[in-house]
């Protein structure tokens, strides 16, 4: 599996954990495709593995830091199984995401379920045809991503812990989700469901669940899994605040996604709800006749841009941003983590809240 | 759970494992819904409920079967989870079904997504909202069909041979799937792939996979295996193509959905493959304006219901059901079923092939 040269990896020491991850992945969808169960099933795995070439492996990378952070018992092989199975999760819940938000974009190219509308172009309804067949693909993932876990063959006790993990940032995953889109369409002020939605839809999947699956399979004890959280849920936070301002100020050429998106699907976020809370009547009206309209160009998107700088919403958030960060970085200075899993976390956090991408 | 009256378990012997199996999915959903790991959790936990209520539980009884045909070993507990597992999965393949189908009603009743369209009626995208939705919904039962299959805390071997077979039955589920929607709109004479989906559709994962699951947590040798899937396959082709007869001349009050979904949504079916073949040149053109068409009303269904029975189409997808009951009933009489398991599997078998519902 070739993937994308990583900035997130670059200067750290782990690259060959990350090696490992991929090949894994290729092992596993290469069985799946030579094995094909059904004549359907290779079609299937060229289009996961297309995707998945692009991802950045944040997930992966943190299950070894939490495994490594836990003193690194047992088997990397098992790891590897469950890092990669992060990467499928996380495969299920973009594809499936892109689908819902009719997202046509993702990482730099058309989102899954438009490859599948243009490679039918010829079907009568093509567009409705790739959701659904992404939809089936999400599916098909995050089957898969349970597989690898079984490969992986845990004993008894640590598979209880394990899945039990798993369960909950299912759980957490789709809850988050679903308040996405419940609160789509009506942005408001209401910061705590912002917030809320920061926390299940990606500070818990993204960066907590990762180290803590990574850390039980080393055995680790409560105390190293409450320094996790404490790491992880202001991190997340900060992460997803990074994703919704570069989801409206960012490069587009340079995150893969759209810039517009966000605006016309109306999407509930903090920088949205505090540039509401500040803004002055007239700012109000236009933001609110704006955002949701599916048919916001780059003029208005750019005026939408100008209040949120200038009720001083984009200033706040690069200090919640920063505030989360400090809050994450106190975490790692409690002794609890070895203290080289403590630099590489502080570097991951410095570069996940500064990213452009 | 107060499941409907069942007219499958009726004359049975094994009320008292359908009573079971219900006591676990209640069980199962009452944790999630009072740990509510989230706020969204218990809502999701209601709409589920509300589902499974309807369902007749063919998959459970079967996979009960397979393990009285194996022998019967070990605890009926480890069993009780499996069975409820698969109607879970089962959920999950109709409420994305549904939504992929776009098809308004199940089981009597507004389909889930409607269901939570009309909720969130307020929704400035109800419609959508309510498929994303039930998406989810669906999400989360698979993964709780899993979850399920987790807490029977199966030994190494037992556990490699389980969730291989429930890999399987994922795959086959997901390409039958999409076997369909890829026909949908274009129906033609090509009997084969119309088998296909009734295959991967329907006999595998209704028929096949739950009696090999059950008799695998017998320990069931691969003699009897085979003997499962040489009742199973022709049954769960007998058992579609009489779905497909009810989908077109059924009574909607007592199947429980419309009859126009499979005409409108343009399914490529046997019965319609048949009536391609079979029809004079103006009856088929008559066939492919309708077919697939959004607009049919009771009136042209009425014609091409017309055209399937004067064709000569409707009888032959009759005998291809006699014959196929035949072959599966043939399974039964080789001497590898349990006596009582053969009678129950032949009563089973000739009730589900003669149904209306």
């Amino acid at each position: 599996m070739q993937r994308q040269t990583d900035s997130y990896l670059v200067d750290l020491t782990f690259e060959d954990d990350a090696l490992l991850v991929d090949a894994v992945l290729e092992d596993f969808l290469a069985g799946k495709q030579s094995c094909a169960l059904t004549p359907q099933i290779p079609l299937f795995v060229e289009w996961l593995r297309d995707f998945l070439v692009g991802g950045k492996r944040l997930r992966p990378l943190l299950c070894w830091y939490g495994w490594r952070a836990g003193g690194a018992h047992g088997d990397p092989t098992t790891v590897a199984r469950m890092a990669a199975s992060l990467e499928l999760f996380h495969a299920f819940a973009l594809i499936q995401d892109d689908v819902m938000d009719r997202s046509a974009t993702r990482r730099g190219g058309p989102a899954v379920h438009e490859r599948i509308a243009a490679r039918y172009a010829g079907h009568r309804t093509a567009e409705r045809f790739g959701a659904n067949t992404a939809i089936l693909l999400g599916d098909l993932a995050l089957g898969w991503s349970y597989d690898l876990v079984h490969l992986a063959r845990l004993e008894h006790e640590q598979a209880a812990v394990v899945w039990s993990l798993l369960d909950d940032m299912r759980t957490e995953t789709v809850s988050g989700q679903y308040l996405d889109l419940l609160a789509e369409g009506n942005p408001d002020t209401d910061l705590g469901t912002a917030f809320e939605i920061c926390r299940y839809k990606t500070a818990k999947y993204t960066i907590e669940r990762p180290l803590h699956l990574g850390a039980v399979l080393s055995g680790a004890d409560d105390r190293l899994l409450s320094a996790c959280t404490a790491y992880a849920l202001p991190l997340g936070e900060a992460f997803q605040l990074r994703d919704d301002l570069l989801g409206l100020f960012g490069d587009p050429t340079v995150t893969g996604k759209s810039r517009l998106d966000d605006l016309r699907g109306g999407k509930h976020t903090v920088p949205m709800a505090l540039a509401l809370r500040r803004a002055t009547a007239h700012q109000r009206n236009r933001l609110r006749a704006l955002i949701g309209d599916p048919t916001v160009d780059d003029t208005r998107a750019e005026e939408i841009r100008d209040i949120v700088t200038s009720t001083g919403a984009r200033a706040e958030v690069e200090n919640m941003i920063t505030d989360r960060r400090e809050q994450a970085l106190q975490a790692l200075g409690q002794g609890v983590f070895p203290p080289s899993i403590a630099t590489a976390l502080r570097h991951f956090a410095e570069t996940l809240t500064d990213r452009t991408a």
